[in-house]
């Protein structure tokens, strides 16, 4: 959906052949998708639904044609409606609740204000965990402008809350492709501000100031990129030569990674089925197609609660660990008619075909914890001999000709976005490598970085982790200096070497 | 909540002190509250909701106001609206294909008709699941007249379903109290129709005709009592002589215990905290007060995925289990400022206490999987220096004068039932052993049944049990001839002593 | 073996035939063999033999022809070598510091000596475990005589130590069966002391009272029996009318029998499997015949350690909950080619066919959790187209004509009896119990047993595992008044029904 | 122990320091200990004394003052008795039944024979499982000679088979130090054959040929080194510039790694403490110092059995791991008094100190999984005031004056080596690791490799694991051709990036 929407944006924004090509190359090898780049549609589906109820859609009027002035009598924002402030300010309060490694960063840094002077530019989500992100970026003494990466993923109370204290943001539920834009620019282009940095999921506004402003470029220091998709387009822009700055690819860190797919999946597997289809978890038959770290995570959680799981793979590396770890390694055709859940974690395309799909028992339930919405072929079901019923939001019986029913969730569309919610504790890890990496990128020494792509360096990735430890109320060991010595550490870290698998 | 609403009618109905003593009585060893007999509130909160779009409210005509027919002329029921049967027999169609058990039932017996004869008078949550019960009873040769044991938890367009097909059913969503007890009556009291069997859930049947029509039982067969309450009630009657006619508790089959408890506890834990909280599982320090069945179930669930969880016990040899589990056992004073969950699975009452709830640290969800609401004791958080927040459907935040905010879920009522949905698959337990303990008690030679309360024979909870396991495409193995000597077994079973733990 | 012996001693002993049958049917029902009857093997294989190295053989002399006197003058006894006692007395000192629940027992007790005036006669293992317990006994008043129930299992150290000590033992390790009864006689029939107690591991000792000297039943006020063997006889006197005093069964106490089958045997599977073969769990197919607590036991370990379980069943019941659990419900044939390890868990007999030996996979390994090595056709490997080879101790390969090998354990005699150990913990909670039933029997009100066999009560079955919590740091909560009325519970127990199935 | 006799080997035979220097440097950021390289101690202890009855030491002549022949006229070998050939054979055939991926790999590579025209000169334990890669590398065309690289690890009938089949060994068990060096020379310097390929475990023969025999390397195609000793040998040279030919690390492959640390720790960890202690793991209070892939092992297979475990880490995000785990992550002198077994898995040394074994509790178990002998301050132990008195093979009893017992394993080397074995399975992965590195280097075309140390391409890593997936009758996906390209993949893989952290 995301996908679409991008390519529609790119399609009607440029004339510029080459261009379009640089950027609407899938990478070809993606990892998992960032959650965070998709969250719009978790947001749009359960949160956002629950939290916004003063978003009742009466007021018609575009934000762009209204006058909001907020009550210091600053005007430079463009929400929704500047009056849900209040609302908004207590969504964030709770969310700082669950993210005190941000809060805890903020007071650590805030008397030495190592962001004294930034000027960053963002184009992220907007919900209430960014603007954490957002106000402790503030308190560490930048200055920001920022606009969403999704035209459906704001929450309209907590941009109105953040304008509300002067921030500068320009968002709102429902943006049109033209709006979207609108919004970038007006973050970009404003009289006496120009950005020395920039904060970007998804690419949209790199590219943008990479086609209007590129002179913006002569003064900012780096960019911080999140998600899969603007991190290929970086890694390709440097590969053309055209990378002008430093940028930190933060969607790579070892703890995002971890929390995203391993973690966050081993959870939201359960909840998604869970939540869509009621099933009983005891002695359910399941094929996990793919035992990367999403598969690891879907697979751990079935087991434990009584589902006798099954796997596919094409890395014999991870057959291997499959079988180590006590899953049976098949080929989907061998054991589709037994099934009684096929959840598909590849990254790849057409793992479940129709073929397949017609030998299904009946009830079989078949959704998709992977990248795209092309893992399960979909479309082969759309064809004339097959009903489909929708029987609840995100829930569909296709009903076979012999009267088999298939139940497909999300229409093949990431189950965990679409059904289930990402836990604040997963975006605060975000968030608070993202602060990391601009602080970094920001003060980084004259040469330290060059025009490329870096991950952030292992020791910050520690630092992140160590931020959230006292959510567990773990407590680190230190080494000695005899310790340290014995092991060539230092005793602040960083304690791996690169290569480390964790 | 459904238990206030049951001293209500008795208050309302009796002036008779000593029989209102009777009934009034809490179990006082009670085990776990029946799943069934409080359906009500998960249905009305999430399932039905969704299931129910035709029951818009526009319509407040008393059912009992209204002059209904079938399309096949008949009028002999109540029901909310007769039309919405179309979409009713849908949903019994949907439950159908996860109940096959009662379905095989239904073919098996089906040429021999162990029912005909049997007139059937039935109270029960009228839900999907119900209509396949009662037209599998249909199937087998009964006669059956049916109402609500809850004035919430009736499903109109399923009652309007069994209607169509004939049955009379008199139900509806939201009866008044004396709806409730008008409708009853309507089921026991016709001409030309006098029930000899009763299923009950709740025993509020089974008092009315103990009331109003005595003679009823001179007829009767036998009761099969689904509930707690009910089955407690059964048991006083027996002590005081006043039974009069056989009566089989259900309640305590092996097979609906440990799905009730152990199986459903285990999934419905993590469900019914991801939907209200959602919560990261892992490292999060959970206390479970209660290491009986449901207590396992929750504590099994929870450190599968990644939670630290210790219990809190009053019996030494549950203690031990729950050591031998890798659960340490604690009092809840001591970790109580520690914990992130607090979780009570015991069936008595103030086990959380306002000292212990005052000691909670911010954000510490507490929630009850046990029998009552009075687990916790809520009641001291209604005072006026705690302010409550209602924050979600479920979920309401208690904020101290500091600010800390304990984060309450269902105020303390069942979690599994306000907060997650039940399986269909443990419903068909559930009904399946109510079916075969109509048949054994409507088919039982003179003189096996007294008048005394039965647990249904072994043999039977074992056909239960195998009539659900071509669920999981489970082969059992026979007995060889020269083996079932060798074990003094008849090869049918049953196959385990009476006082077999399981 | 045991068994065998068993018979053939009785054969030795009486000609009267009538007497033969009565104690020679095998339980036909039984549960599974007590661990403690069968120690014997285990201590020979493992434990004895390290703990024993001054037990070198060179002296031949049979101890009843030795005239040997302990430091204190006294020579009431017969045992290998009284030398050894001080050994012995390190050994019991070590297993005193596992057994602390008994040496707890010993404290509470020991100012109100419960057993002042008992006389017991004993005959079980002796070993520095049933020292600790001996010397327990000793210290709440008791006076001892001791005899072995095994031929094998004596530590001739442990029996020394506690001759040294003036309990007078009669036992050494490599008894005749002609020195097995001698013994037995030399502690019921001595001058100026009978019996009033009777604690028996196997009912040899009963036996040999009720045939030689039936007038001391008499005074004695009961019999305790820990085996499974011992409590059939005793349940088979009693049916026949012949059971003179009141007998406690501890076999079927709910603590003991959890620790001896469900969560010794989790342990013990995999330490009997890696003995014998240091076979690697992770991915290997394993079918675990039979789900009652034994195998329930095997399968958590295995699947915990990434083995790949299935299991058969002829019980729907148990089949239902291995469905739940997670593990494959099949039937021995259909997957017993693909199998890497095969563990029967019945109690039954011919579980595994000759026929299902010939379609094993090469490196098949076979072996017996349950009660008897009848579990595998052991048998019929006994041909001539097959070659045995043993590999190591308690391993042999099997050999088929087309060089498949077959490995079979402890030629399908207990797995966990021949290859691994018996923790101390599992053993104190054996002698607590036997403990608690001498003093409830000897100090039970007149009338209060009648000529029956009893189960321990739950409330002293509570108590054992009471006083083994300390081990684990685990601190029970106490109930309220308020609490206990509510639940309608003694504040000190029992909490639980008898029916209670934990 | 075998480090102590490293530097002892080195101390006698070389007076150059700065060679000694380059060799002597333990690594300093060493991972964990190949398995392979100490290999000697488990096969020592338990393994080799079973399958080795015929090595009864009455025969006390040195094998290099025999004049023997094999039954081929050969006499180009010193085993301790070609007489033991057969029985050796047979433990060769068994071992080949466990490594099928080596016969395999012979099967399959034969026709082609990539091996024809290598010499190979192989320094590695001497075992069934060597046995089978060696003969596996002369089916496949190599010509082999082979010596021993630890004095204690050669099994002699192994030797002795191999020797009978035409291969030139020099290795017995219990060799001198002057023994050693003597095999080593009599494989390299041996009249008119000049090895062209090393194989190496521990780097002693390399070191021998750097020293004696510079001028080998002119015609060597390259080095494959197996530990972690060895391979840092190698970086050493790397570095310094003295590498004159390519080097092939295959202790780092992934599948060898996974399998030496994670899995098999997970095993023996359990393994390591049941046949040392018996203790039952239920319960039992565990810390675990350390949560890298060994911390990792031993966690889940103890938590899995019921153990309570708590993790000290140095790394926040390993830390932050165990956390999501469910490991309460702790300082070790927060817990010690607490803890029941304490656990090593750090690398680091002093990691458990006097004043912490001093504040253990009577009976706690002390034991290392990690590298070195110095993770416990074991040599603070050696005190007047302390009592050691050894209970069984590798269990002391450290006895404080007050009367605690610490019970301290296997002196603190590793556990794993020293008291419990290694499977075949994870042999036959490093077995077949290194004969594909051989096959790599061996045919690699000129200028792929430099003089450098390689790790094995991952194409090849992922044909070990595919080798080893018929063990588990697993089956592999293979991409469609449009699969591969949409994931821009090559059909035959490699199928992850270099940095891939599975």
């Amino acid at each position: 959906m995301a996908h679409k929407h991008g390519h529609g944006r790119e399609r009607i924004q440029f004339a510029n052949t080459e261009d379009k090509q640089e950027f609407s190359k899938y990478p070809t090898k993606a990892g998992r998708r960032s959650l965070s780049r998709s969250i719009s549609q978790s947001s749009t589906d359960s949160y956002s639904s629950a939290a916004s109820y003063t978003d009742s859609s009466d007021d018609e009027t575009s934000p762009r044609d209204k006058a909001q002035v907020n009550t210091h009598g600053n005007s430079d924002f463009c929400v929704k409606n500047i009056k849900q402030a209040e609302f908004g300010r207590r969504e964030i309060e709770i969310a700082e609740q669950d993210m005190s490694a941000l809060i805890s960063l903020r007071k650590r840094a805030q008397g030495e204000k190592p962001l004294a002077g930034a000027k960053i530019v963002g184009c992220t989500h907007i919900t209430a965990q960014t603007a954490v992100l957002i106000e402790t970026l503030v308190a560490l003494g930048a200055q920001c402008r920022w606009t969403a990466c999704n035209i459906y993923s704001t929450q309209n109370e907590v941009a109105a809350a953040l304008a509300e204290t002067g921030v500068p943001v320009f968002a709102w539920k429902g943006e049109s492709e033209d709006d979207f834009w609108w919004c970038i620019d007006r973050c970009v282009n404003t009289e006496g501000w120009q950005a020395n940095m920039i904060l970007d999921d998804g690419g949209d506004l790199t590219h943008w100031v990479y086609k209007k402003y590129p002179s913006v470029f002569k003064k900012v220091r780096g960019i911080v990129e999140e998600s899969v998709t603007g991190v290929h387009r970086l890694y390709q822009l440097s590969k053309a030569g055209k990378l002008c700055v430093p940028a930190m690819n933060v969607n790579d860190s070892v703890t995002k990674q971890k929390f995203d797919n391993l973690y966050c999946c081993r959870e939201s597997i359960l909840d998604g089925l869970k939540r869509t289809t009621d099933i009983m978890f005891g002695g359910k038959q399941v094929v996990v197609c793919g035992y990367g770290e999403v598969g690891k995570g879907c697979c751990t959680a079935l087991k434990a609660l009584g589902a006798i799981v099954c796997i596919t793979e094409i890395d014999p590396i991870c057959a291997l660990q499959a079988c180590m770890d006590g899953f049976r390694v098949v080929k989907l055709s061998e054991v589709i008619r037994q099934m009684d859940v096929v959840i598909t974690c590849t990254g790849n395309k057409n793992v479940v075909t129709r073929e397949q799909l017609d030998r299904m028992k009946n009830g079989c339930i078949v959704c998709n914890m992977g990248h795209s919405n092309t893992e399960i072929d979909v479309a082969s079901l759309r064809s004339p001999e097959l009903t489909w019923e929708r029987v609840r939001s995100q829930v569909d019986h296709i009903i076979w000709p012999d009267g088999k029913r298939v139940v497909l969730l999300a229409e093949g569309r990431l189950l965990n976005l679409s059904c289930s919610t990402v836990p604040t504790f997963v975006l605060s890890i975000t968030a608070t490598t993202q602060a990391l990496a601009l602080i970094e990128l920001f003060n980084a020494p004259e040469g330290r970085y060059k025009q490329d792509v870096y991950l952030l360096p292992k020791k910050m990735d520690e630092y992140v982790a160590s931020l959230h430890l006292p959510n567990f109320d773990a407590h680190l060991t230190e080494l000695s200096d005899e310790q340290a010595k014995y092991m060539g550490l230092n005793k602040n870290g960083p304690f791996k070497p690169n290569y480390y698998r964790y």
